[in-house]
């Protein structure tokens, strides 16, 4: 298809792509002649994964050509090729670690972690800026008095890894290694905001059965 | 105890503690004389909460003197004292209801709603921010080429509704009825960080077990 077409399918500006194109989020199209190139199903599918980091996952353009590059290189794991979007997606600061409230925190959190037997998390923590935002998030709770430990955390991390497991399964129904990776990475920014609505729509709901609404 | 100790007990300068009683977050402590007023549990129990909604939450301060005002509102049923908070928090904006993607997205919200069997919030969805908020996260998904429907859907609000019965099985082990409003209201506001960690951890470690790490 032409630029034209492009931009008409994905809902994305000629002038946006050719910025896309010239910053190397996009690969360039087959040039059929001096004026005109020509993309395909793969620059669509591009096209929309970096519209979800950049509109909906806040990320920064060269953030967004990293992640890519590491989406696009095949020498790489599954894992790292996932986690480096997980990873480059915006997150908490590094805590203050003479904080009491993050003392503890790092102390349920790894307590948590054993408790669950989630080994790859336990063996990534000090690198792992996933890691680091749970920490960050249970220090709030604790120091604003909410002193959430390992055991009140533990069933809603088991319910949270049932709803990675359905992430992946859905990633695995898609047919070649570059799609199964895209869009896993596009659900991780796109589904957050999903699963928050539904989390809020789940309490009213529960809440309403239990109480009534009025 | 005296302001200094609020201030010492609760981490929040004095400074701070006072703009909250000027603005009327905070009721006024027990004038014990001229210059002197004693604050109890209460106290730092509400002020734990106005911390949680105006620096984790974000919640203006207009707009949380209002939530207060609901919570503090006892000829109000529970689950309209409880949604005054969540309708308070920062949500999407309206939605262009001319967009194709809307029209495919709140078919689905439709459809899974009546799927799952949850009356009150296709009752509430005209009036509530939370249905609205997911009609958007759902349109973006649909707009970028992730086709999600009510079936894929599904299974996920089915997992947070089993977190939002443990939310509220938590908020219930509180004794008095206030604090368990404002249990509630916290932990709707603090909690959410904490369950996006704790799904993108879950992915880590997931994809881990299923890819290997390298």
């Amino acid at each position: 298809m032409r630029l034209a077409d492009l931009s008409e399918r994905s809902g994305v500006s000629t002038a946006t792509i050719k910025y896309y194109l010239r910053e190397g989020l996009l690969p360039p199209g087959r040039q059929v002649n001096a004026t005109t190139a020509e993309y395909d199903e793969g620059h669509l599918r591009r096209l929309r994964l970096v519209r979800a980091l950049i509109q909906v996952g806040r990320v920064p353009v060269a953030t967004a050509r990293e992640v890519l590059g590491h989406v696009d290189d095949e020498s790489l794991g599954r894992t790292i090729r996932l986690g480096a979007a997980l990873w480059a997606l915006p997150q908490e600061p590094e805590p203050d670690e003479e904080d009491p409230a993050v003392v503890a925190a790092r102390r349920e959190v790894d307590a948590l972690l054993e408790r669950l037997g989630w080994e790859t998390a336990r063996e990534l923590a000090p690198l792992s800026p996933v890691h680091r935002s749970l920490v960050v998030a249970v220090a709030t709770l604790i120091r604003l008095g909410y002193p959430w430990d390992a055991e009140l955390l533990s069933p809603y991390a088991e319910l949270m890894h049932q709803v990675a497991v359905r992430d992946l399964d859905f990633m695995e129904t898609y047919a070649s290694e570059e799609e199964k990776v895209e869009t896993a990475v596009a659900a991780a920014v796109l589904f957050e905001p999903v699963l928050k609505a539904l989390h809020r729509l789940a309490q009213e709901e529960e809440s309403a059965r239990r109480y009534g609404i009025v």
